[in-house]
């Protein structure tokens, strides 16, 4: 196309946006008409996108990291031919597949659910990292930014992978438009204040107007041809570009243009331009598909074997059954054991160093382009990634995640190493299941289980060594749990899972001594939880105890009072937790002072049943 | 001191550090052994700290960003003569100050806890900041940094906030020893990579030796004569300098020496040098300590208010009335209505951009400093920072966060910028108190309670307009409830809190014209609940329904349930929450696509009403 065509597409682009916020009475068609001309010059001369096959595994991708410039991604494809006109004017509304913020769960060409800013770039890198390391068709990644996100500290971390990782099939585009939601950027229109900053991490940059169709096609040809490291272009743009009463002003973001019949005629009325976008080559992922039976380590009952060691062999034992297997590291394999995966399989595992967000985002990038990803740091600095796990849960992706070092049984290390929310923040995440077992065999069991779930996986396991309870061969059902004692004559169940389960088990002998039966259920599934079981528990038993190396809060507790959230007879309910700032301390300290140790479980457990034979 | 004598206190700090781990059993003394010349310097010639009067408004701050190091810390404490050498070997022990990762809730000296990779400049960046435009006592804030740590996200954000407000202030040593935990870090001992991102950023940068004390020496001279710019010191320098078995070499991260007393005679035995650190200048807080009686803001019983528009009037109140409120925004003031402080209160009005790691971090550093921060954004967006309100708590520090657009209620926005895991979230935070509001008058209370409160403390307001349903001499107590409906026929208890409120209310006229009384219960205190209260329900009525706004895990549902935790009977518990994945549409239509609108809550409430009956 033509500078003047280009110019066209690009008002078609800003027509659209306005008449869609203007259909729904709300949205964000400023910020979609600053970025109007570096879409539609995209669209028409550089993206190789088969609509009809978003599957086509040779197919270009495009990541909306400003996510609420969704306007301009639906005038994108209404232009690309791939949604009609009627369908635009449905933005924002019930049941409409045009959210407010793109998401993937409703729009196939969608690569990643944006909204959240400073996650598109960091998903992008780990498409583009799969782009380059394993999937090798020759895609580009496309990322359009927006300005004000560049403060989010998750696009350094992107910035510092992608340009270590050399990734010269990543070409981001940020549209700088000085204006962020309240006021002005920190940086206004200094391109050069971004430059420095990208060239810092060792991108190739490209500053230009953004509003002259052919430097942006020059600079999309320069980023194109650019080799061994990623490009950024920064791209001088006016906000509402093109209607003079919101060009650059403040207080226009998100709210539909004032008068927008008026703003269309402006920008020369409606237009119905259609683009056929460039098929990609033709070409086949490489990816190694077989899928052997797994080999899953097997333990003896009575060893004493970390859980966290029978993930990593487990881990590795999944990849060399699976191709489609990938580990990610927070630069602590050696303590999550991910590192005999890379030992074994070193060119499936990533190193995302110190950079949770960025772990986490990896993840989902190459969960996109149908790896199978297992990202391991520590429970406690998962946290750290709690906004990428929310809003992976909104793409509806399929990611495995490992938090080692969970609860106090860390000991000497203290606070700030130990999950004690893990369980609460992963419970909380739409469609989530949250394992966490107690022994070896059960590890490997669900570490292997996992990778069929969909959604947000989460599985935690600790750092010290727990005797093996399980023989080889003991299934595990997701959402089911282990009844580890029972008898006719149980007054109590006692409730645990991972650490507190051994503890229980000594805690139910002690209590056997005294005379006094209890039940010890292993909940190793906290969601989905075993309702069933617990049910039929509480109906023999009459009491429940739940104990668990996490605050008393959102975990274990809640999950088992969860269970009796359907309107039925409710038993006693009681729960031990991690209810004090824990210090340093050896692990048997820690579990003791916490009152999750046996001794702290048979005391409450005695307590309990005294008290209903006073009752 | 001279160079020798320089050289020697940096033995000491090595001896010290390899004895305290070798007493531990554990610890990081090579981590330690890498910096310890760093710190020599710094204590002896350029730190001003008064260690008998920690707080003294005049004496430097110093965090150890790297909290791992901390025996280098304590071995520091002791040069300094603030703590003795037997308590040294404590280290962590159970009951010991010298924990392993150092906290202020035990050490006085500590500003904040650290051990969580790349918080300690965010948070050294928020006293910064306290200490340029608030306390202006001339005390310089001095931070020692990891190299690994420079991979984390939150390096940057706080990098360019404060190298946009220039923080001179601001003094950063990067102790650039090459080796992370599981291997070499992305740049090794290329200063340069290092120096180029922070100049990037606004930074003046300096490299040295770490190991030459003199160079080590005149690098603190100039960081300390460098006005207008933040500065970070690059020191390269050996983790495990000084003993051969370590130094330099993997694999000898968090552990301690192989041989103690051989190391120690390699580093020439045990030193007993004391330092007298240089006192700070006399000077005194300008802080307006002012308490006026606060005059919050009044609203009509009957009248439409959003709780965000009460927040923002009242926290503009409140800064009025007491001149220690600070308020700090993430470039969303427009909408969570800090704008009203910013316009009333502007040299105590922070703008933290897009950054809310950063912005927590700033909140963390000034209430280190006494100041009494007010930090918001969309409920949502805090989840970005949830690692460091994970760690903010294990500081015992006071902060107030705020979350916006909670919840489906927000309508067409849809579910990135709905806040559906929030109370999980802060529910699970040890020491936390939870509010949510569900209108302007006790939305204006609450504001002004939390000041006064220990911990975290977590505000939650809408964005829609809600009726106000109490006068504004109304009183509401923190861990307490609001019972709306109570009659003696009451056959259940609606328990809502925020925008279920009025839904609830709406039910419960429905339900009455059915013939079916119910009692309604605010629960706006979710965290501490109101267990007394939800317990006479129980007694009453016999079958509670808790409504949230909210995925149904962690939030008000377990808040109830946690309430009957105490091993007394339990009565049942029904919960409706949001079950599934929303997506774009108006607030009413979500609300009822949720199930919790009137017709939903009455719905439920009925079907387990005549359940009750069958039974």
């Amino acid at each position: 196309m033509k500078t003047a065509e280009l110019a066209e597409l690009g008002q078609q682009l800003r027509v659209d946006s306005v008449r869609a916020a203007a259909a729904a009475g709300s949205g964000h068609p400023t910020s979609s008409m600053s970025a109007a001309d570096l879409v539609a010059v995209l669209l028409a001369h550089h993206l190789r996108y088969d609509f009809e096959r978003p599957e086509n595994p040779a197919n270009d991708r495009f990541v909306l990291s400003k996510g609420h410039a969704s306007p301009l991604l639906y005038a994108a494809y209404k232009a690309a031919g791939a949604i009609e006109d009627g369908e635009l004017v449905t933005f924002r509304k019930l049941g409409s597949r045009l959210e407010g913020h793109p998401t993937p769960r409703r729009l196939p060409w969608v690569e990643t659910a944006t909204g959240s800013l400073g996650q598109g770039l960091p998903v992008g890198v780990g498409i583009a990292l799969a782009g380059k390391r394993l999937d090798r068709t020759g895609y580009r990644v496309w990322v359009l930014c927006g300005d004000s996100e560049l403060a989010e500290g998750s696009v350094w971390e992107a910035a510092e992978h992608a340009g270590y990782e050399e990734l010269d099939n990543l070409k981001v585009i940020v549209d700088v438009n000085r204006l962020g939601q309240r006021g002005p950027t920190r940086h206004g229109h200094d391109l050069d204040a971004y430059a420095r900053r990208f060239q810092a991490f060792g991108w190739h940059t490209i500053e230009i107007d953004g509003h002259d169709p052919d430097a942006v096609d020059r600079a999309y040809g320069e980023a194109l041809s650019t080799d061994g490291q990623p490009t950024v272009i920064l791209a001088r743009t006016l906000k509402g570009k093109g209607v003079a009463a919101v060009e650059d002003r403040e207080g226009q973001h998100g709210k539909p243009l004032p008068d927008a019949d008026e703003a269309i005629t402006e920008l020369g009325g409606r237009r119905e331009l259609h683009i056929r976008v460039n098929e990609p080559p033709a070409a086949a992922v490489l990816r190694d598909r077989t899928t052997e039976a797994i080999r899953l380590p097997r333990y003896d009952e009575g060893d004493e074997v970390a859980t966290r060691d029978a993930f990593g062999a487990a881990l590795a034992a999944l990849g060399t059954a699976r191709g489609d297997i990938v580990a990610l590291d927070g630069e602590v394999g050696d303590s999550t054991r991910t590192e005999q995966f890379a030992k074994e399989h070193p060119e499936r595992f990533f190193e995302c160093y110190i950079a949770e967000q960025q772990l986490v985002a990896t993840a989902v990038g190459m969960a996109a382009r149908g790896w199978v990803p297992y990202a391991a740091t520590f429970a406690a600095f998962l946290t750290r990634a709690h906004d990428f796990v929310r809003m992976a849960s909104i793409s509806g992706s399929g990611i495995n995640l490992v938090g080692s070092h969970a609860g106090v049984a860390i000991g000497q290390d203290g606070p700030s190493q130990m999950g004690l929310e893990d369980l609460a923040m992963f419970r909380s995440v739409y469609g989530s299941t949250v394992l966490y077992p107690c022994d070896a065999n059960q590890t490997a069991r669900l570490v292997a289980a996992m990778a069929g779930l969909d959604g947000i996986r989460y599985l935690r396991t600790s750092r010290g060594k727990t005797p093996v309870l399980y023989g080889p061969d003991e299934e595990f059902r997701v959402g089911g749990s282990k009844t580890l004692r029972s008898s006719e004559e149980d007054r109590l169940t006692i409730v645990a899972a991972g650490v507190t389960v051994p503890e229980a088990l000594a805690a139910a002998d002690r209590l056997a001594e005294s005379g006094i039966a209890v039940r010890v259920i292993d909940l190793y599934s906290v969601k989905p939880v075993d309702g069933e079981t617990l049910r039929r528990a509480a109906e023999d038993t009459g009491c429940l105890l739940t104990v668990e190396d996490h605050h008393p809060e959102g975990g274990l507790g809640d999950a088992v009072a969860e269970a009796f959230g359907d309107g039925r007879p409710v038993p006693r309910l009681v729960r031990l937790g991690v209810r004090t700032m824990p210090g340093s301390a050896a692990p048997d300290e820690q579990l003791h002072a916490a009152g999750i140790d046996a001794l702290g479980i048979a005391a409450a457990a005695k307590l309990l049943v005294e008290e209903a034979v006073v009752q």
